[in-house]
């Protein structure tokens, strides 16, 4: 049984608050501790309701479960910062449907209170870790719930860079970058990439070039357990970003190792009781139903 | 130590005696115990060597090792039928470099005198099981190696097929049909269709449509301990085939239902020391090497 | 002003009865000469309305107009058995919106009045033809609005052909076959295969490969004027189909020339005015709307 | 006949000065006038054979012919500058077969003195022509031999935008950006991107999404003749760049109209008397030769 709660709203999302006061006041009607993520609902009037905000760092210390309102992006905000608590979380979507936020507005209270009392479902997902490191400096440290990319910057040329898998080379590539994706990520950017769909359940990364030169190039997938590295080459524009969850952004050249590795802890999703993941993807990509 | 040898060619094929003359009288004068066989080398002539040929369905359990001495195909349908006695399993290419047959003919006879020897790198890779049943009756009960397909048959039109993954719908699609790949067989049919290569070291299966009429259907990544049942519906066109590694065919209907698991058995695949797996699939596709 | 309407039903279609009952009694109101189409209206009960059905050979020589009640497939082969008369054409759709059957049955009435006085939209799109000959005998002789296909046969191998484009060799293949459609076919199974949209105003063809085996192969845009040439390869099995509008099939080996090239005749299909096609391809493929 | 001939090579190139000297000698011997571009040849010793440098502004109106030494990057810049001469143009590569640059330079003199002597092949290839316009100045008025690109600036979101063909709305989407190709361009970027390849006789135009989200979006080919017009949706990301050819860049945002046009004049492109645009095509992209 859960016994406090934070909830993550979505930034500058004052469309989030109507659903934020019908949770907060549901949850302290069932006498559940209640705290607000400070950084993304700074200025939600919490003491109407006599609850209190915390810093996000710390906020994952005195939680048992984390509620986030708002889209995908909020979401994989919050993954991220929570992970290393091993803090279970569950979203409920504004606006359409996402792959992570699953609940909608308008099931939410019930759903609410089955989870609270231990009714749902949930699975583990696995993150990627990405350090980039420059003469010996570690410049970069940061973790990837859907994807970390790397793309050429604003000039029009191509990139040429190396994959390392596991201390041995995959492949060198020139191609406007590559996509490495969760199986979270890989319903994301991967998919417009052209990578494959990857089962929640697998532990794996699939690694998608984005318009590569050369034809044969086709979309990896590997054991979650490798180590990545790549490393641009100074010929056709020896420099590059790096892109987390296409939110964090490092600027990389010849001289930077970037290395990834699936994340050593791993996100605990929560769903509704007899959430079925393929009906998820069914009415997102408008696949076939049944007969 | 291997002690016990068996050697299976191509069909049919008279290339292949100039190279098994070679490792038949290299293993000779090493006292191996030697045995063809029988189905692929019924007219060698074995009592030159003072050697035997023997039934496939016999041999794997008189023989430590397999040599397979010929293409992919032949390597397909020889590892379908040791897998179960864990006969490990090597190939020598004749013509071009295979993706299973990595052992030249030039570097042959030093390959196999180290792998006698016990130097040698080894991989288990999975294999699909699939059995199609009527009315309670199973009709068809065979392994892939490489992929099971299910394919429209002559009829100019798309069949129509609901997939069930480890009892759920997955999806149904109109389309020509559906490969369903090991990672061995993600760099064969799968390929051509646009899927994803997987790692060999995965214990996983694709599933790759075949020119789908939706075009948000993409290939999707299951565990290899899932189970798929495929059915095809009796819109457009209720009749189609099911192939394993395009070897083995079954006409199925609407009434017929057809379950591929992963095999219980792996197949333990024997490589010269130093085997790299990134280097066959660089020089294979074509990839860029290191700068 | 056209005066004399011959309407076309689907095969067996007695669903399109009801529409065909509305038309005819609208038409035969404002005197028009109505002639039905024996081989798709077979049963329809004609004298109730005073009217007659013909034979589809002669009806083109007596009708001004041809009406298709139907969906895409009836329009396909209306259209390619009236285009050398030069009939404008134009479709009702039952069931979901067509591509080329883009009129409502709400909206029937009031847009075959319109047409009838000469309002409307049209254009001209280009039909294959194609030729299949075997030692100086002309053994298939047909057109196709959609596409003209090459194709395995039922064998799980793929089949190896030469490609050539007025009279040069473009590339030898191995895959399960290709598509040669029309910009109306681009649409239909081409779509399905990878192959580019293709305006309707163009007079062009697409040569979009099924599955092949090199990964650099790609959808390759003709001229309308060119002539292709196909012929199927003896290795690798040296049999297949040619297919035209996945309706009409002809088994060749690697004895048969296949020509195809751009019918002399071009369809004149009618639109209601302001039909707008860029709107039709943002309805049946999603894509999306204005800002 | 030609008399007068411009030379231009690689900037910075001293690598093509070897095959420059061979060139001058010949024609200069031959009693050529020449004369070399003064921006990629600076400093070419031309005193040593007599002749001079131009400016590349005027060199066109003092030449019958363009010899370029160098890459494809090298040739499509050339072409832009003197396509509104109407000067032929031809191309030696150094390094690796180009798909523009086609003449080996071991051949170099042989296919020079043939084309001074009217034996050659020659063919029309479309240009693009892109205007930028912000509240009625236009600030961008630039040609595109390969291709002209909309892609999303250094921020790791996608862009949105509406593209016009001919006054009405193809489409909105929300992608990296989008390809309008020409025949020439559709082995470049665009083959990257998934585009279709054109045949060069073909006066045409492809659209290619980079990455789109909505997996629907497909490569569409309007009519050479067609007016195109993009942009930026303030929704994600309301900048980008225009690109043209890889070389010239332009940032835009939604108060920006880019308009397409196919450009006035055609590039008269000269090849070798025997020249075959499938051998350079099956060279190039590896695929399949004559049985």
């Amino acid at each position: 049984m859960f016994k406090r709660v934070g909830i993550f709203g979505k930034y500058n999302g004052i469309e989030s608050w109507e659903h934020i006061d019908k949770l907060v006041r549901h949850l302290v009607a069932r006498n559940k501790y209640v705290l607000l993520d400070s950084a993304s609902c700074r200025d939600f009037p919490c003491d109407r309701y006599g609850i209190e905000t915390m810093d996000r760092g710390q906020l994952a210390e005195h939680i048992d479960v984390a509620i986030v309102v708002g889209g995908d992006g909020t979401f994989l905000d919050v993954a991220r910062s929570i992970v290393d608590e091993e803090i279970p979380i569950l979203g409920i979507n504004l606006g359409r449907l996402g792959f992570l936020t699953d609940i909608s507005p308008s099931e939410m209270l019930t759903t609410i209170d089955e989870v609270m009392n231990g009714i749902y479902e949930s699975e583990h997902r696995n993150l990627i870790h990405v350090t980039i490191e420059k003469n010996g400096q570690i410049e970069f440290d940061q973790l990837a719930f859907n994807d970390v990319v790397i793309h050429k910057t604003e000039s029009p040329r191509m990139i040429e860079f190396e994959t390392m898998v596991d201390g041995r080379l995959l492949n060198s590539q020139r191609s406007d970058g590559m996509i490495i994706a969760t199986p979270t990520g890989s319903t994301a950017y991967a998919l417009s990439a052209g990578g494959p769909i990857l089962d929640p359940r697998l532990d794996v990364l699939s690694l998608v070039s984005i318009n590569p030169h050369t034809m044969s190039t086709r979309p990896y997938v590997i054991p979650g357990s490798s180590t990545v590295e790549i490393r641009p080459h100074k010929n056709c524009n020896g420099s590059a970003h790096i892109i987390c969850d296409g939110q964090l952004t490092h600027h990389i050249d010849t001289e930077h190792h970037t290395t990834v590795t699936r994340h050593t802890k791993f996100i605990k999703m929560i769903h509704p009781k007899g959430h079925d993941h393929f009906e998820l993807l069914r009415a997102k990509l408008r696949w076939g139903d049944k007969f």
